[in-house]
């Protein structure tokens, strides 16, 4: 892992670039001003690969550090900036368009989303490796954000202990069998006039985790609306099940 | 008002038995030690008008006061332990009958429920009167628990300032009328597994609410298994919007 750039926020945290092989990620830590216990991580994706430079992620992974938690995000394999192959960026590109025509169905999601988690998962791996190696970062780990490959990673990877989950109104085939062997708490936020996540989707979703502690969380609007006391909501949810 | 009967908890919280003309209620408040500006008040009910004396509303005030709200609940007319007619008591005996036998459908409720809620309202608003006029106590008021005569009292009174409302899979048709007509933020919370309240009719009962600020939580389990920590998701809603 090498780091390549570091920058002190007002808050007191630090955040790190670093890449991994061709993995280019970014971790946020609470700074050295805490004790000398390491601090949980969290990994922290965004829904269907969009870059991990994207403000929104970057605000949440910032208040998420500033609560005492080490978070990670990388862009994947196939996902965020990295380089595609040109059949990569035609399946893009064929998505992108039907979500703007307001075409993506069920199959438009599955041709691009399901192959974009089979190729991420491995890369995530692979970080989750390196981060638990650096000094002052512990486990047990947590999972923010991306449903689709938050399943593939907690059904893979037994040191997830909880996870996050936003929408999730289109997940893959193989997530939603996957879903079923889920075990470890979840708090599941939905946006109930989310446009692009079918509710029933949702819902079934939830229904569907094997898991014995879920919890859902939906609230009134659209898929960029959820209010800012979730991310609170979320910091006791990590605190019950991480520290 | 008078009080009948005063103790102190060992949490600090004093509770107070007191009657209102034939209303008898309790109040529970953080006691003596808290600063001198009055603390918010937030009336608590049983679902189908259980007695206030009931362990689990009992519980679930005291936490209450302990973070420090007034609590009151009262026994309404035709609820807890309040004398009733022969006619009601045929009505209640015939409604326990249904929901043992399984067969307490929506006609089961509506008819035992409906007259219910309209009964209770005056007796709570009374109360709203008669509470808000001690010294230490002061609004904005906060409501939780059934939620049917939640909504009837939230549409008539301008005092309440959010509401968190419990299960809600059988409302009378007026009340889901008057859902529409809310608007102040609301809490509901839900039991995924609860075999007393149809999932689909407490969705659509939170679809209905017309309050633009509605968060619905969601737990895995029957309609006892709330897990303790949406009790402290509850503080921090009324926290919200109280103090």
């Amino acid at each position: 892992m090498h780091l390549t750039s570091e920058q002190r926020l007002d808050d007191g945290v630090v955040e790190r670039e670093f890449t991994l092989g061709e993995i280019p990620g970014t971790l946020w830590t609470p700074g050295p001003d805490t004790s000398a216990a390491p601090v949980p991580l969290i990994l922290m994706a965004h829904n269907n690969g969009l870059p991990k430079a994207q403000s929104r992620l970057v605000a949440r992974a910032r208040h998420t550090a500033a609560a005492g938690y080490a978070v990670a995000s990388i862009d994947a394999a196939g996902c965020g900036d990295r380089p595609r192959s040109d059949a990569d960026e035609r399946a893009r590109a064929d998505f992108r368009r039907a979500v703007q025509a307001g075409e993506a169905d069920e199959g438009v999601f599955e041709a691009f989303v399901g192959p974009l988690v089979e190729q991420a998962a491995p890369d995530w791996r692979t970080t989750l490796d390196a981060l638990l190696a650096l000094p002052g970062i512990g486990g047990p780990v947590g999972y923010s954000g991306w449903t689709a490959l938050g399943i593939r990673l907690a059904v893979a990877e037994p040191r997830i202990a909880a996870a996050g989950f936003f929408a999730g109104g289109y997940v893959p085939r193989a997530q939603r069998e996957e879903a079923r062997r889920l075990s470890i708490p979840l708090l599941f936020l939905l946006q109930w006039d989310d446009e692009g996540n079918p509710r029933q989707r949702a819902l079934d979703l939830f229904d569907a985790f094997g898991s014995r502690e879920k919890t859902l969380h939906a609230n009134l609007g659209g898929h960029t609306g959820t209010p800012w006391f979730e991310l609170e909501d979320g910091f006791r949810f990590y605190d019950r099940h991480l520290t």
